[in-house]
């Protein structure tokens, strides 16, 4: 049985275990400052064409989000979400947990737009409404969807107007940047958010998220806040030598170009054989809608979500590729379809 | 250069690293829920000879700390701690961070006893101040010493009389549990404790330690507290795996006694020559006191860290060995204090 | 000019300052474990015809309501809620900043429905999403309206039905319980719900709120909860006397009833004129809807909101009346209308 | 039985009662916006000779500890506090429910000093320690001693050379600032600390803390916490009220003066009988150290509480004046010591 059920179901690139098998016996300085660890970040400025950035690696995406913003945020300001983004749905309440409310607005395609943003402001007058700080959007988004440059320079603008601060959570990244629609570069986002983070869990590595700080003010004293939330690893050498592997040459594009690839692939499948989408399929998460009686079948074959029932006889389902989707299993999937008779 | 400033220097244990690396390209479930982590746990449980348990990985021990603390106690109850114990010094706060005082007794060698409880329990009377629900000891502690069986019961009688939690803190259990000098299993501390955790990070594994929850009334939910903390791995079975090796037969245990013969060695070089140390050397962890003079040549050739001045001539050190130590840093450093003509 | 603006404009009714005098030399035990104090609670029991609650003294609403709220909750609970309810929209994310999700829910008249609670429900589905725990309505709500007995029992048995706790925020509670169309009694309120509380600020006293813990589970070591929140007074009597004065007699009952028969002559001022109302007409709080151009007049003579912008010409605006509104601002309001000429 | 317990046992002083009064049926605006609150900032910065701080009223001592700490200080920064300090014992935890340690340093007298504080900031050297951001201290203390102006420039000064916020509770500022061994005026306080507060609850208010804080930095948008703590009171104008009556004329000092003389005359009448005290006796808490056999029989006609056992045979106890306290009540004391045959 193959799985589509998301993109972190294998282990590591082999590429990145081989770095991390090499380096295994060294005595590395712990807490994330040892030379793999200088190296990766060294290796992803570069990319970025930007040094005055601090970079700080960070075990998992939900631990990243709540340290952002529990970080950059006084106690009575809240952050502004799509109603779809993961903080607002999938972190068990993770960013309250900080002491923060998240103010979810209603979205397309679960991207947020300024005037979105600006309806957000609009309702949070006085000191007896939570003080709007920071806007949180996903690229690629729990949608799929991305933002262009001009869409990511215009929440830029609205922010800069408004005193708020603008945090990329890049869990996907990796799909996002290698898509065809983007037109997005890492130095295009290094200069257009104020904080933003690279992800390694679902593109390459066994753990791990690269988070950037671009905004000076936001630098001093990030390791206290690592530490304090538990997310300063003794063996941080472990998530540095894996983004020094992915960032060394351009592995990390190459796996999200690969896992973009295979959705296109399904993508095709699917649109050949007349199912439309719940969102535009761009990137490696694909969400087909396709009748249940359909899925009955599928579901013997294949491990994939459903995302949403759309009406009495289709649903919305969530198909997801990765750097380890392999072309066997797209193959499985074009078999399966060409093979049911409606 | 030799560093005996840590025991995680290290990758993970070449046997570790092997199965993670048969197991790369599987499609596991996320989060946790795959099959090599439900091996790693009945390997667990047969090693404690107890089923009634609930298992938890978590990727780190400052993480585990607040996670159980916080998970636990109502938010106007407090956790008592030794002076020198982990969450009250090196973890920046994690614990009051979500919330609760930790109430932080002198102890000698780092051991909570008894009476220093009760002495906590008889400062704490009304609701003017917080309420003791919760004891956290370590073992090994922060400095090296060990609970004999005898002294954990005693703790586990006047915890479950005056209906205090007991959390043992085992990032160190490996070295703990091997030493000579020890006489608890682990089948004694599932029995006297109501939740502990087998370190992981600093036995072998590149990262992870084992949460184990002991008391039934305990382990309703706490998935849900896992995921809101940031502590849940989308690719869990990273952690799982690493545990299957280390508890499929006794490699956890056979690490353990390397690190405490590697620090025996030491001890008998420093007794030999005279020195003392601060707390007694029975486990991965020496704290010999040494004079100035001599640490001034010393860290020219090895890397370990100033604990205390003594007095004006003399500090206590750390040296701490490892699953990793080679018996070749250890000759090192017997040379060292050889050559040394004071 | 006379304020409409809200029900806390003035300082407390005549026969609780006078009370308050009464007593001011006495020494009075401290931390509202005075015999005032008791007393309070003894007639408050009486009222609701029911000993086994537990009563505490709050200075404030929000107080409450975060009090309540954080102590009930574990740490990955939420409270589920009428979009428009006090604690998701008026306390600055008090809630949150003691790390609760409030789960907003789209409402008509500010009310939930078993319907809404149910949807709610169906959204949370495992430990990725915070956990339901409790439901939150206040009586009268945020736009005036009230919960009638049949409304409040059909949501106590979705309440039971899935471990949920009820609270009710009675903030209004007196206006609530004394208009023509409510047939709910303290009794059946005690009945009901697992915690509430009588509202004292709105409702003539010059501070305090009545919480009562009726379920059995919820009552212990409440006062170490109020202590750490900071809404322990020391001179706790200052507000065991205030209900004392309103719950020795009917004094609360009256000033409620005084609050309404105001309310009731302003709407019907309003009807006459020919003016629709945004929510339902019943309580102490109106939300007529009137033509822009007439509030320009009516804001120079009086005080009152603007709740919500209706359509270009038009708008619904916010009256309230309390215990202390005077005749004489009503009938200088019916002036208004007679004199004004579309 | 006369009450020595507290300075809380007593309701308003009757010129604070009359004002509250007077102002009664007035219509005011709410939260802490009208007029009577204004004409209180306005005079008490008179009484500093200071018009650029900025006042708020809040309800309690403990409210306004916490909401100064958590307002003031970063997720992982911590205050500096003698381990008396009341935010370290008595509130139940309220500062570490906002996320912050107390570091309780060893104190004589309930005193900091500048090497006390030091000590401190040796202990906590990088990220994996909390960062000391804050002091605290009392004025009285806890033990009813007082800085003297040199005492607090010594500490200014060091916090100023370390980026410390300097914080000083004045729960007990009216019984320090007119006791004869004070050399302080709140326009040097003004000068030399960050943020202070007046108590009112302990001299002649029924409720109410004037928060004023100093530093420019700290004060914009200070009105969100507030109101999210749960301590802008709807009817903020009864405190406010209070606060002018207490601060029109030399009301404040007066209520202080009478406090400190009556105490006075208490530790005149112990002296002369040949008992010592725990601390200086200066302000209006005594803490003498008396036989037990004679509290057996003090206990009998007075009330007061037991603050520490001093060897088998005595305590200190403590004995507090207030504003309210009676001559009456003094010379049954007198009496007592009188009669009282060893």
């Amino acid at each position: 049985m193959y799985s589509f059920m998301n993109d972190y179901s294998e282990g590591a690139h082999p590429r990145v275990l081989e770095l991390l098998m090499k380096a295994n016996l060294e005595q590395n300085t712990g807490y994330g400052e040892d030379t793999h660890t200088a190296k990766a970040k060294e290796y992803i400025k570069k990319w970025m064409n930007k040094e005055d950035v601090d970079i700080h690696f960070i075990p998992g995406g939900t631990q990243t989000n709540l340290l952002v913003i529990s970080s950059f945020l006084k106690s009575y300001q809240c952050v502004i979400a799509a109603d779809t983004g993961h903080i607002n749905v999938h972190e068990t309440g993770a960013i309250e947990a900080t002491g923060h409310k998240v103010v979810a607005m209603p979205c397309m395609d679960g991207k947020l737009t300024p005037a979105i943003i600006q309806a957000a402001l609009d309702h949070h007058t006085d000191e007896h409404m939570v003080q709007p700080k920071m806007v949180y959007i996903s690229n690629s988004t729990e949608l799929g969807t991305i933002y262009t440059k001009a869409e990511l320079a215009a929440i830029h603008h609205i922010c800069k107007a408004n005193g708020l601060l603008l945090f990329m959570d890049g869990a996907r990244m990796g799909s996002a940047l290698t898509c065809k629609a983007n037109d997005l570069e890492l130095s295009d986002i290094a200069e257009l958010v104020d904080v933003f983070y690279i992800g390694g869990t679902k593109n390459g590595a066994l753990l791990g998220e690269a988070l950037i700080i671009c905004k000076e003010e936001l630098k001093a004293d990030f390791r206290y806040s690592i530490k304090q939330r538990g997310a300063l690893m003794a063996k941080g050498f472990v998530v540095g030598i894996q983004f020094e592997a992915l960032f060394q040459d351009n592995l990390f594009f190459e796996l999200g170009a690969h896992a973009n690839e295979m959705a296109q692939e399904i993508a095709s499948i699917l649109s050949k054989n007349g199912y439309s989408f719940y969102a535009e399929p761009i990137t490696n998460q694909l969400f087909p809608i396709l009748p249940n009686a359909l899925l009955a079948k599928l579901e013997k074959e294949f491990l994939f979500s459903v995302q949403k029932k759309i009406d009495d006889d289709n649903s919305a389902i969530r198909f997801v590729t990765s750097w380890a989707t392999t072309a066997k299993s797209v193959e499985a999937l074009h078999e399966f379809f060409n093979n049911y008779i409606k």
